[in-house]
């Protein structure tokens, strides 16, 4: 069970910003408007919640067509024009459509997140602003132990419970110790204070930040497809996927579109197509005779019985 | 007089989207409500429309001070977080904004305007759809001189009567003659019709193209900046007006901040500072004492009572 | 037989730049060497010379590795890292290359080509300078008939010899025609003479232009994807699949890997890989049990033995 | 003064790198060469060293020009036109010179640095390897206490002798602590050991990372305006300095262009213009009289005599 703690004052700004309505001539989209300024729990105190967008599927369709009107007049037509643009990677018709996303989140996180760079950010700033105590400890049944056989991953299988346990005390005890001897140093309470960009130095990256992120939906199905992907450390992983669902409501056709051609698609080499093609004319492939390296043959046989 | 061919329909489709309400949580601007929609006339048959925005001034704030909620309780304090952000380039704030504009402008402009990489574009096809007859003729108060002092631009001066005369004829009569050609190569009535994306090569640059174009707020305003200035074409020029003008009514406090701090402010090179600081001191400061190259000491007398 | 129109004084340029060599202790690409500076011929008068790059192969492996040294003692590690990057989509150690180029092409595909926004680009001014009288004239086997199964494509089949004929007439005479009003306009004998940056507005699509174009080699293979396929316009085309035979020389390893996971790799959605996965099994598949659209099912049938 | 920790290793790699050189086309700087590879050393730990640069002075020139030449035949007539480009923000051309460094920076710094999104990244891997027991601890004149007038800024005077000494103390055995924790943690003697990627969550943000930074010109200049700059961390201004010093030996002509025109100039609102042409004109202008914020009058105040 996961948990926020939110402050009665930022409750109360949510439910005010949620019990707004205005008129506006723009297009909605149902589904967002519904889940629009709702924090969102992830991990152990981390959220996303859409605090704006723009557009909806009939946007995609509109640009693509650079039509006079809204365009949203044929349901049925305008869903195919978006798979079409999918499938045929016409990317630029997605880019139409904008969100922006309040997200609170480990500072390791911030750090991954941060190396996409088609999007605009504003970030809680630790030199203005002194942090606030809140530290990422992972439940039990996310202590993974590195992997052996992928050096960047880490395994299914988690820590024995002692094992587990001892690390969560070291985490929780670091954290405890350095966030109070970052409270120390900047205390100026009979000395002088350390400066804040400083004194924050000492916090370890399982501190929690905060940003504005903006991004349009190509960007977004970008960054969904890499994150929200096994290779993804588990903890962005669940930031992805929390994005995956926003993404469903906001653009019902455009996510559908998605899913099928990009999210749940496969890439084939030359060399896979070719040997596909072997085995449909009724060759007997191996590996030994695949050839494929090691890797490449495993990587295949996890997609197609073979 | 201005004037913009619209269709019956295109006009029918405007209405309909201008006269659709829905209610929607997300911030609104009503400035920009006011005028969404709604062609703007540009040149002879040009256009700049609003087609979408995502916030207002309150969310520069509300994104700057990464709160939780909108922040726009203080309407004074907002309007002076805006204009030291503008003061101190801390842009990303302004990112946080976007506009969506659909925009019917002249070939030349369009291979101008997108030089600025950081938007999204989609145009209409000329592969895909024919091109229609519409061409830019320039009105005879607007046929310039080549400067000759200046190697880039044109001269105040305009074309005598007669020569101006001359130069519409020519390029009205190439346009006709150009595009009645085109369509000919098209024609599929007795021959097999050239393709329609070889074709539109035959069609001048004065022809008109259409876009939607979607940027943020802070690429926004560098892009009124360059090109809502002197030394860019005026054809240009008339867009980045008609974009200034949409973007006052949009936010009106960041647009004043832009105005005052960036669209109207000088940037006052090293030596530039020395001299006038000789000249506040009492100094006698001429061009031959001052340091500067003829083409600085012009442009700097262009700004200072020197 | 295609060639290219240079003046003397520019081919005695292009010798002195290919007759100079320097040391340098950066890294090399032998293969780029030999051909830098000299042009390579495309279309009826464009062309591309390379005229700067930065890095090799083992630049890849030495960003990826984030290492002291250059990476490049165990030439077959190397490869299979950079096959592996590419493979997975791990595409920053790509960005670590850079390459120039000086191109010469037609003005409509430049309008094409700077649709790819992560490059840098100067162009050709035609405010500043006269154009010069270069128009693309296609040769008659790549006249080509509008396609009437795909709006936006081409037919294989070009126009019959008399409609060609005609074709290319107009197009020759349009041109020229265009181009004496063009410098008519400009000229200041015993007139005014019109403003460079009005006069062109009368110069039809496929007059030459030329500009300074780079780009790192991630983004460089992702143009070189999207242009050098057969969806593409075939002009494009030509420009892409000569940049495709330069990557070659340049980085060899990294664009074998490219050809091999990229440029003949195809992209399967979840629902191909069922259907696959059903025939694999044995069972029959038809178009009528396989849950695909028309296009879909015929796309899959130019890829698999179904 | 400062020193890094290179192994034998790493410094014999770079002493090869340093003593290779190969023939090339390609125009070099000689002031970079003389410089490349080697680990110029910033903060306690830290460095920056250029390992790949692509163009010179001259580049920018060809590339203003589209010429087919090198065009540095003129050293004047080049340094004249460099000089216009930086003044009228002609940016483009610089976009033409590529720089890649390999930098070893605070984790803190390396979060400021990313901001700058128009650069291309190769971070070293804490979930692929180890980390390396690195942290930056500030020498003690570099301890500044919190400002009071600045929120976000540190003062001018350091912490006391006693006060910098527990602060130093702090910091150094947070570090070892939280260190030997992430190493325990690791540890897969006699237990499963935890993945590296969450392991490292234990860190405190002063630890050093590395990474492979390439931009071009145009960005590497807006990036040492912005952080060279007295208002930018202490710690990100060490880097920029050492940036500003490589790029000066690299494009002198362009550096000096810089360091006139952008470096050490000065923004001047419309206001701040109007109030300096009054005071030309012989007017008393006072704060009270101004129409300037305090702030506003107070920054005018710390450029011109008035």
């Amino acid at each position: 069970m996961e948990a926020m703690d939110l402050t009665a004052e930022q409750l109360e700004e949510i439910e005010h910003q949620r019990s707004c309505s205005s008129a506006t001539r723009r297009v909605t989209s149902p589904g967002i408007e519904e889940l629009i300024y709702t924090p969102l729990p992830i991990l152990d105190q981390g959220f996303i919640r859409v605090v704006d967008y723009m557009g909806n599927d009939g946007s995609i369709v509109q640009a693509a067509r650079v039509s006079y009107g809204t365009g949203t007049r044929k349901t049925r037509n305008d869903e195919a024009l978006i798979r079409f643009l999918m499938r045929h990677q016409h990317t630029t018709p997605f880019e139409m459509c904008e969100i922006k996303l309040h997200v609170k989140l480990p500072l390791f996180v911030a750090r991954q997140w941060i190396r996409h760079r088609t999007a605009s950010v504003n970030e809680y700033s630790a030199r203005y602003s002194k942090l606030d105590n809140e530290f990422y400890i992972p439940s039990p049944e996310h202590l993974a132990a590195q992997s052996t056989s992928n050096r960047q991953g880490r395994e299914q299988i988690t820590l024995s419970g002692d094992e587990a346990a001892e690390v969560l005390g070291i985490l929780k005890t670091d954290s405890t110790r350095n966030y109070a001897n970052y409270e120390y140093m900047l205390d100026t309470e009979g000395k002088q204070g350390l400066a804040r960009e400083l004194a924050r130095m000492n916090l370890p990256a399982n501190v929690y930040t905060q940003w504005y992120w903006k991004i349009d939906l190509h960007n977004l199905f970008h960054f969904i497809k890499l994150r929200n992907d096994s290779h993804a450390q588990y903890e962005i992983q669940a930031y992805a996927r929390c994005m995956n669902d926003i993404t469903r409501a906001w653009v019902p056709a455009a996510w559908k579109a998605f899913d099928d051609y990009v999210s749940n698609a496969a890439s084939l080499s030359a060399a896979a197509i070719k040997l596909l093609n072997r085995k449909l004319l009724g060759e007997q492939v191996t590996f030994e005779n695949s050839g494929l390296t090691k890797r490449e043959w495993i990587e295949l046989l996890m997609i197609f019985e073979l």
